[in-house]
């Protein structure tokens, strides 16, 4: 991936006694986050997630962090401490254990309840260390504290951590609800006692740094959700993400109060509300849940049904009901609720599936026209106050975009830090702390590693340059069997296209010809070396194609001599 | 395209003295708008624009109106009335002359100076009645009269069409800025007196029927570029649409205040403003614009750059200068400006350029961050003074996705239109007005009809699939020769792959082996059939890659006999 300082040289060894910080993931971009700090010879992993691809990655499943920097260091891993259980925080566990199992795993108990359920599926038993808000643990020369901070999923985890190069504070994600359904508030005490104490190093979720004000309180979606209940006629779906307990939780609250029952669909729904809720996160008032199986047996005005697929991804419930193609038909009188954001992207996708829902009658209610989503982040009216709580003497912005990164350091530079002391850095890109003071020291190369299938780290840029150029352009490919002794050609040459205009063999009539002509040309010094014929091949169906179609799909030339 | 009355059956003849509308697009989509007047045997096209594709569309270079349903009938075609000089309402007009040259257009000066620009890139030099507000004219059985309304581009019209079966008014896109730049003000007294007169049927601008409120007027922006303009260090960069002649205008009229000269970068930037200030509809402070090739002689802070790529198009100026592939090198202390929308499913790619700018060391100002951009279109405010002014018989909301269709309907019902007079339709579903009622008649077939290269129309929603799985997948060829006559394999498999993880042969040893074996089998009767191979080669590699890899790539089998 780009980054900001590509003339940087590798790190020297870091200074004894002192402290280094090498993010591997989240800084330039909003996923994936990681970050390894290094003291005395051994590292301490801070979240380990997944990045979603973009739609100029095609066909990749998941994106991981780059290991490669400290791959062969695993055994002075002492940790991967956990902020909270979001896939881009915990997604990329399973494939770091992959390559050493042993790797102790610290977190709440929520968040590692998610992450070994995941490590289930990859039959992978890990150990773990769960820690509460207020605990302290010595792991190796990290002396880490754990601060309760509220976020869009329960039990998410702020660490400090003490080495004798200083003290780091690393926010997690986290904004500032002051009444959050939980009562668990962000622990501005704890900030404060840090702050007195002296943070040498602040690491501060950036992602909506770029937003003013503060974020409203989860708390206020119930009202229009009451609204919403009261006014539907018949079934009620609401899509959101599978991992927003307290979402789920306003739900149930919501549909108890008019009196419906609600049928958690799809997987990942079920499976992470049963966890959240055997562990007292989810509070089901009794009789409200139903299983799915039997919500047809219900009058329509008694019915929820909370559901995934509020981003319209294609094989989610929700869409797969606006293309009627679920067991679940949406017709007249139903009301839709996405209580879910609309992440950048996904635009198309998420109309597409509003208008599918529209056109079956349903009403559909979405951030859009009310009020059905919170932000899990601290805007930039929070960050101030985190600034101004904790004083920190230096700032690294982290977990964001680029833009993300530089505004979140513009308020740290606001409430009085230095600018020379916010250091804005991208993936790869070390941070050292010596004497207190945070200072770039050198850059690794990490890159983009791609799940694909079964395969991780084989696709390529090129593979994906590639399948772009494909799913634009499309291909052709011509076949030629040439006489190995003569170059003449004894069968083809045999068309394929795919995502090319038109069909059938006449269509190459012209460039038929042409394609005889140059290979009997090229072999008529009677060297018939396929690959130098495949070139011929390439360089004559690209002429042609360019001049007569004005496009350039992908060229395959196979020539063999036989 | 799906559309929701699927159930529809042809419409029946036109009863005698009805009128009939034929919407071929802009229905159900944001772009490509036309609709067709149908009234004593002559046709009205009201006009004729393109569609830009979506993700789901990969390649296509365009997407045209379905002229199918009237393709045996363009000598009934009278004209083709223009309502304004935008892509999404005139970028089909060469496509639709290509059949017929010599149908007239009908539209205001700017917009038949825009069109005849696109037409002689074409060839073609159309016959044109120019029109200005307040003027009738009878087209055939057509009465026109022509009504200013304001838009993001200068001198829109909607039109009023008088016919014995009744008075339609077609707003165009448009909106009701109370305080436009040039003065110019949608005529609500000309909306007023067709009320009067009575308007059977309206057809109305959707676009933003889903925003509440009012559309923020045009002129708000211009101080914000003052404050912009004071506080920028080096050069301005403003990044916008090459047709919105008011935002440039303010651009101009804020670089004269601030002492700063303005060179137009782009063909079509370059193109339009061209035009429009030779026609008056841009003035151009004396002395203000500098060729780009001279602005590297002025200082810095006397410059801006006005240019295209607000969108994140990778190939305009503004994608190319945060890609550093651009001669006009963007660096510390530059301020850009992207001085428009953020057009839904483009938010990635315009965040990559923010990122890219920011990078470089520039500020980056936004319709995210600063009051930059105001829409073209009227809000639901706007909207309902429209029905209350005009009390329409019938409503058929035009121009947005269904859901703004949907919306816009509401409003129409809210201010007492009764819901069974507005008919809300998508492209193909034809609407008659008889005796003063608008009802469903019936339903066309009505596709998606794509540029791609020289090709129109050729790329089927097929090739469209086939891209897109090349796109996800890549694809595997298999290429055997095998004897005519014993069924041997004489040469290959030989392997092709793109866009699939790994290299080299040795990835493939596995399924050599089972190819051979199964074609070994499927010939042992002597049948050597090439079709019949080519569908055991693909089963033995389909299988064979979806077992070890989990994926599905596109598999071509080519067997040759020879």
């Amino acid at each position: 991936m780009s980054h900001p300082h590509p003339e940087l040289a590798p790190p020297p060894p870091l200074a004894d006694g002192a402290l280094r910080v090498l993010p591997l993931g989240g800084l330039g971009e909003v996923g994936r986050n990681m970050a390894v700090l290094e003291h005395r010879g051994k590292l301490l992993v801070i979240d380990c997630g997944v990045l979603f691809p973009e739609e100029n990655q095609p066909g990749v499943d998941l994106i991981l962090p780059d290991f490669s920097p400290i791959a062969d260091r695993l055994h002075d891993v002492v940790a991967i401490v956990l902020t909270h259980g979001h896939e881009d925080h915990i997604g990329a566990v399973p494939y770091l254990l992959r390559l050493k199992p042993d790797i102790p795993l610290v977190g709440s108990q929520l968040t590692l309840a998610l992450i070994e359920a995941k490590l289930k599926e990859h039959r992978i038993t890990p150990y773990t260390l769960p820690v509460r808000e207020g605990q302290v643990e010595q792991i190796g020369p990290f002396g880490c504290e754990f601060i309760a901070v509220n976020h869009s999923i329960p039990d998410a985890l702020a660490v400090a951590v003490r080495t004798s190069a200083g003290l780091v504070l690393h926010t997690g994600d986290f904004k500032m609800d002051q009444l959050p359904l939980d009562g668990r508030i962000t622990d501005l005490r704890a900030f404060a006692r840090l702050g007195e104490e002296g943070v040498d190093l602040f690491m501060v979720d950036s992602t909506n740094a770029e937003v003013p004000g503060f974020t409203a309180p989860e708390r206020g979606i119930g009202p229009v959700l009451d609204q919403v209940f009261g006014r539907a006629e018949r079934r009620v779906i609401v899509a959101s993400f599978a991992s927003h307990v307290h979402r789920v939780q306003q739900v149930l609250d919501a549909a108890d109060r008019h009196g419906r029952k609600v049928a958690l669909v799809g997987r990942s729904m079920v499976r992470n509300m049963g966890v959240a809720a055997e562990l007292g996160y989810l509070n089901v008032p009794p009789g409200v849940l139903v299983d799915v199986k039997r919500v047809d047996e219900l009058p329509e005005d008694q019915v929820v049904l909370m559901c995934t697929g509020s981003q319209g991804e294609p094989m989610a419930a929700l869409s797969r009901m606006a293309n009627r193609d679920h067991r679940i038909v949406v017709g007249e009188g139903d009301t839709v609720v996405l209580a879910s954001s609309l992440i950048p992207g996904n635009e198309n996708a998420v109309f597409r599936v509003i208008n599918g829902l529209i056109r079956l009658g349903a009403k559909v209610v979405h951030s859009g026209n009310a009020k059905v989503h919170v932000s899990g982040h601290a805007s930039a009216g929070e960050l101030l106050y985190c600034y101004n709580i904790i004083r920190p003497r230096n700032v690294m912005p982290v977990h964001g975009e680029y833009r993300h990164l530089v505004a979140n350091a513009e308020l740290a530079v606001q409430t009085g830090v230095p600018r020379e002391r916010v250091v804005i850095v991208e993936d790869g890109v070390v941070v050292d702390l010596v004497d207190g003071v945070a200072r770039i020291a050198g850059n690794v190369p990490c890159g983009y590693v791609y799940v694909d299938g079964s395969t991780v780290g084989e696709i390529t840029d090129a593979d994906l340059k590639d399948r772009r150029i494909l799913g634009e352009e499309g291909f052709i490919s011509v076949f030629v069997v040439v006489d190995a002794a003569t170059g003449k050609v004894v069968a083809g040459p045999e068309f394929n296209t795919r995502g090319f205009p038109g069909e059938g063999e006449e269509r190459f009539a012209q460039v038929r010809t042409r394609i005889v002509n140059a290979l009997t040309e090229a072999t008529s010094d009677g060297n018939v070396d396929a690959y130098r014929l495949q070139q011929v091949l390439r360089r004559t169906v690209g002429t042609w194609v360019a001049q007569v179609h004005r496009r350039r799909p992908m060229i395959i030339p196979v020539v063999v001599t036989a």
